[in-house]
């Protein structure tokens, strides 16, 4: 049974991909294929799980050697399993920049496309005929994933193509866009459950910049006020999470999708200078809000210097 | 102008992809491309150049500094220029195991197929609407890269979709494929005016096996006698071909496409012990004959053991 997944602490695309693509090569390829998740979904993954009635995909801690693998919405090794260099990569499928970790032993179907969402890489290779045959869930979980790698096309990732596929499977569904990424942005807003370390590690990438190990946290939320009520226990946190997971430093961007602006927590004059350096920012006190800036990808991790 | 190239030491598909894929790039998606060679085209290659009338790719050395790139038939950066991370690569189309070298700052298009050639997957990225406005010597191209990488179907690499690919590309030209491939393996197997240190680097690739650096070169053709003639030449020129390009060992594979076989040279005790635990064959004298084995990506390089 090959296995399907996405990267560590899986987000909407990282739960949704796999499923459409263990879907695609079950019943269109016939060659028995099972998503599997790298931790637990995040609010909004599991809000999509809820809402299309799909089974959530058993968790796994690691890959067995020669297991046959499907890499989805990653290609960096820090973000899979500890043992993959030894099981048998058959595919990657992702929008991501190209990391340079992984070598396999023979030739393999790779894509990679500049695209918002990999679900949209997805409905590209499943083509249109095969894709008629799918059921509502996986179409749903393909759009959730547009919307939501997208931020219902604010966020500056987006290209007309994520657009078109998005729309086109919207009218599919019968599902009105706007009614319903609002209400999955509510969902994924309400952070009210979770501890201040949990956030911090929600949806978090490592880079490093400047010899320093860092965690580059996003919070994508429709009430950026609910998190910045809690700024003072989210600095307080960073350095244990910091310590805890072998990085430097935490930069924290809670991005607010209707305004479409990011506020950056500055707990000290590290991420002050990289604030100042990278955004061109003034700081005064101990945030400070990012206009336009939404996609770590495509805006943040790009403009980080020291 | 995007530069769009293959590897070092070109063959038929890195001199015949690069122009395809120009032309596309020009023509199609009007973003000016101009196709380039890491080297002198090999004779093969270069009788494909003048029999629809190409002009041969200005050679290049290196690439500048954010120059942008497209690459094609190798991700290998041992195959590729020096500066290549210096430049800016904006995508890579291969059919060659992953080799792990090529990062990129942002996401980009990647498409890595395992199929027997570039060409291949050049015709399906393009499509039948634009590919239908195709010059004839662009159709010739990547025609003759499919019949050059997969010795008109006979080797294992071969996919169906490889041979659907060809035989409407020669249906649409008015060519018969086995009178051309005849004709393009007689000119691949004039090897008269090649030393023999020109011969053992025609067609190679560096591979690392128990710590020893090899070259493993392979020549096809349909006259293997001619270069069985010139053997023991062939394998006094080793030691110094080696010691020039920083390796321990030459494995010189002569293969017979008519008969589906290739004969190793065996210069020494180590090439006879690879020979053994690769391939379980017995060696007696200076060279072995290895029954169906056509394919250094597929049989030489993946069983390759000492």
């Amino acid at each position: 049974m090959i296995k399907v997944f996405g990267h560590k602490a899986p987000d909407t695309d990282s739960t949704g991909s796999p499923i459409i693509w263990a879907w695609y090569l079950s019943e269109v390829r016939k060659t028995p294929a099972q998503a599997v998740l790298q931790g637990e979904p995040n609010t909004e993954a599991a809000w999509m799980l809820a809402k299309w009635g799909l089974d959530q995909p058993q968790i796994i801690a690691d890959v067995a050697p020669g297991e046959q693998c499907v890499v989805v919405d990653t290609n960096n090794p820090a973000e899979l399993p500890d043992s993959l260099a030894e099981a048998d990569v058959i595919e990657i499928i992702d929008h991501h920049l190209l990391a340079g970790g992984i070598r396999t032993r023979l030739p393999i179907n790779i894509t990679i496309r500049p695209l918002a969402c990999t679900a949209t890489i997805m409905h590209d290779l499943i083509g249109d005929e095969d894709l008629a045959r799918a059921p509502r869930a996986i179409k749903g979980a393909m759009l959730t994933c547009i919307l939501s790698d997208t931020l219902e096309f604010r966020s500056p990732t987006t290209t007309p193509h994520d657009r078109f596929v998005a729309e086109k499977l919207a009218k599919d569904l019968g599902v009105s866009i706007p009614e319903y990424a609002a209400e999955m942005f509510a969902a994924k807003s309400d952070v009210s459950a979770f501890t201040e370390e949990a956030l911090l590690r929600m949806d978090s990438k490592e880079y490093e910049l400047g010899g320093k190990q860092l965690r580059v946290s996003v919070l994508e939320t429709t009430a950026p006020q609910v998190l910045l009520d809690r700024k003072a226990a989210l600095m307080a946190a960073m350095p244990a999470v910091a310590a805890a997971d072998g990085a430097d430093e935490v930069l924290l961007f809670i991005v607010d999708i209707l305004n479409e602006e990011a506020t950056l927590l500055v707990p000290n004059d590290f991420v002050r200078q990289v604030a100042e350096k990278s955004f061109n920012a003034t700081v005064s006190g101990d945030s400070v809000v990012l206009p336009g800036v939404m996609s770590r990808k495509k805006q943040i991790i790009p403009a980080l210097a020291v």
